[in-house]
């Protein structure tokens, strides 16, 4: 089994040495792009020398894989990394994973299948947790009162809402959930928490996470609250806060991305691990 | 308001009643279909006499509305009601509202606007919640043990299995989901409970709520379970349980349906209301 | 081991007879005072039989050990069995296990070791669950309503009423503890409900649960209470609600007692049959 | 009302300037040993000036009142206070309100009642909240991990591993409590947790928190863990864990004392506060 797919991980931060590390518990994997420092001695895991003639059957790229002067991403190694040294490494048939797939990326490995782990439903959920965990962590050490008895509005109820949803009622706050319709207004209920049309709601919270990836938060609906309210934006690209208003109005307003990297590396990179062995696994017809 | 939309509940059970009382709160409500014994004093509800000149904007119709008689479903009423002397009294252009579409249905009122509230997202979710309560209820009136403590299995994480899981993670009890996918699993994960593939999960559960509607338990599957689990199932049509196999190996199996309308009909009332009353407002423009 | 006390159940209800199994499993147990119809086939326990000779080192009697007719309380044997004709069977230095225990009971076993397993603090907390669960059971029996979103009053912060805390908040409903003083309102915001001072709280709630044993609700307070409202009273003695001002008042009021031995018969016999064990066990130096 | 009680806060954290905050709603309130850029320009809170014939009815000393030169603990005051220079201003009859009440603060105000709050069962239950909020939030910075599947193990059922309890299975941890006997065990059980007695408790834990004052984790049960393991110590005076053999079996172990004043200053302060407010209350025969 192990030989079935030789695996080199290049790239990306911490999550990407220990999606490395549960991929060797499966395949032979290798690493590259991490340099000394950043490889605790009890991770046992093996740095990849690019010689003529190394062959890998799988290459896992970072979430983002190439960085803007078209380098490898790689944050933990000193040296640049060219990722056509890395791509020459493929075997024909052979397979790359990486997150936000794009034209570049298509370039540099022409003609192979490029699996692009993000969009995958179960990541996306399974992300929802540690992401959450975060959200949860920057509150509390921001907020000078307790969670408990807090009044606090989670915009939307999709995959993050749910999870920051289950966490909140066991620290005891007081959460209701700002929905757009009655669909939403239900899933709040069966997770046991009140519900409010987002248009409603009011300005009585203690803290207000956005998990929708629109304008939620203009510098009308903005000026409604005062400064005691901690605003944590989860949503990706456009963001739903205005954060100038915010600045502006005295409202202390974080944008969170990349939390899931960023507060439990571990966890996110046994995550795409897990996404890749399932790709993998459905390739060869297994059950996993 | 009020005036908006005149509106008649005809037949069903006492879930209807209770859908009348409330749809009643917006609009001019009458029923017929109920006998007096069935009204309760405190339910001040109109009853409607189909007399000639009376005419509705909005008939409303039961969950199963024709029955096989081709009379109107009315359980709580002596006489018979011919459904099409209720389709007379609908004013041109007005709308009904029933469960489980048919052309039967549609040749009673023919060129009428007919919603199918089943078929409503939000209403599915919401029915999520009585039929998580009821399947609780039966396992505490049938199981000699508490649910503290108990392993639970519950098949599938649907709305129903995500209701329950969060019903049972509050009584204590050892809860296990059956998914079938990666996707299932992580659905287990954000709602903090532990998951097994379906295929896969033993048989050392003392009850098991099957949500999902295909023959999951079929006789080899439930002969490695014992006398001392209890499995109650809430999928509708075919089942998920091969309930003879479970009789012959003396396992007690129950095949609970209808659940809302039995365990909890002015909930279950209300909810099909607020599905009306939302498409009633999505019709007026409004942003209920 | 097992040889170390031999042990005869006598007497009760089926809660005993699941004691009995448990206490099987360390001791060389048997039972008197349930006829055949009670044991079910996969109850593998042996009936004793008092005959001359026989002698037994710890008697395990119900929690009301004797009737009002001086014989055993045995509601699962048809014929009386005299107390007398059990103490004899016990060794010198042997021990009684029973709950309630009272000088008719002493006079019974003169000079011997009575144990109130009643009395024992981890018995009460155990017991706490089988009676929250009940409890709960009752109320989704009884309400037409779901508990999910339903206004609920927990008159009385202790064992019990955080038993009931923890399930209720599973369900989703919306819990206020009633309490006594601060410390009761710090207990509730441990466990994430709100509260409010008993002489202060309101009458807007559907159901209402008293688990302390003095007249919380008299008639006047009940007269603030609607026909809507349910009142479910776990308190013992002298109970918490004026039953007769409740039925008067057309308020439906049920006082459950011995909730544990109906509803969970199996767990229940489990809990006395632990206490025991734990007894035993200091007695014999262990640290079970 | 606000005459009633004119009431000094003098020295102390932050905590101290919301309990005088807190304190302002009720009574003629003012605080002394805060300099002015620890108060924020919304915290509207009076400065005393000592000045002859100012006097209070009530004066309300840090929980650590006097610091080891003698001196009113005040660290957010640049000069230091002689505590004579307060005492002078107490009333005759007038009642001081301190932590940890020792001889050298009753020689200071000699003849004066002097109530500890720290001793208060409703402060030291309420204290649990934002003790359990801030080692969670200690266990969230230190771990690369999420505690969603997490193993932990907390050692005593008492307020605060009650609180962490909760807390903890909203995060979907798998939670273990370690029990000294069977009445903690019932306890875990109320909460819907696992539980396994201290002495028997393996070292299978990604997270261990220790709420027991006496030594339960010397170096030999330490030397069982690895390095994966967290401990956090929230156990006052000796703690729970040999953390010089921990540090040298590099397993990391944190000793997080005064939790409450550092990670939730307004509610520890309100906390402080709402104590005072009730003996105040009970003084004058209220009901608070």
């Amino acid at each position: 089994m192990k030989d079935k797919y030789k695996t080199l991980v290049a790239g990306g931060d911490m999550r990407q040495v220990y999606c490395a590390l549960r991929l060797s518990e499966e395949y032979d994997t290798s690493i590259i792009g991490f340099d000394d420092e950043f490889i605790d001695d009890d991770i046992s895991i093996r740095s990849a020398v690019l010689s003529e003639g190394e062959s890998f059957d799988c290459i896992v790229l970072p979430v983002i894989p190439i960085g803007e002067d078209g380098m490898l991403n790689s944050p933990c190694s000193a040296v640049s990394i060219d990722p056509l040294s890395i791509s020459r490494t493929l075997r024909p048939g052979g397979v790359i994973f990486a997150g936000k797939v794009d034209e570049r990326l298509r370039k540099i490995f022409p003609g192979y299948e490029i699996c692009d782990y993000l969009v995958r439903e179960e990541l996306s959920l399974k992300n929802a947790i540690p992401t959450a965990e975060g959200a949860v962590q920057l509150a509390l050490e921001e907020l000078p009162v307790t969670l408990n008895g807090l009044s606090v509005l989670i915009v939307g109820m999709g995959r993050i809402g749910t999870a920051l949803a289950e966490i909140l009622k066991g620290f005891g706050a007081d959460v209701t959930a700002a929905v757009r319709n009655e669909s939403g207004a239900a899933k709040a209920r069966i997770h046991g928490i009140k519900s409010v049309y987002t248009a409603k709601a009011g300005s009585d919270y203690g803290l207000v996470f956005n998990t929708v990836p629109s304008l939620v938060f203009d510098r009308e609906k903005l000026s409604a609250f005062g400064a005691k309210t901690l605003f944590i934006d989860l949503a990706s690209k456009p963001g739903g806060i205005d954060f100038d208003a915010a600045r502006e109005l005295g409202i202390k307003a974080i944008w969170a991305l990349g939390l899931p990297g960023k507060t439990a590396p571990v966890t996110s990179g046994e995550i795409i691990a897990e996404s890749i062995l399932e790709v993998l696994g459905e390739r060869s017809g297994g059950d996993a």
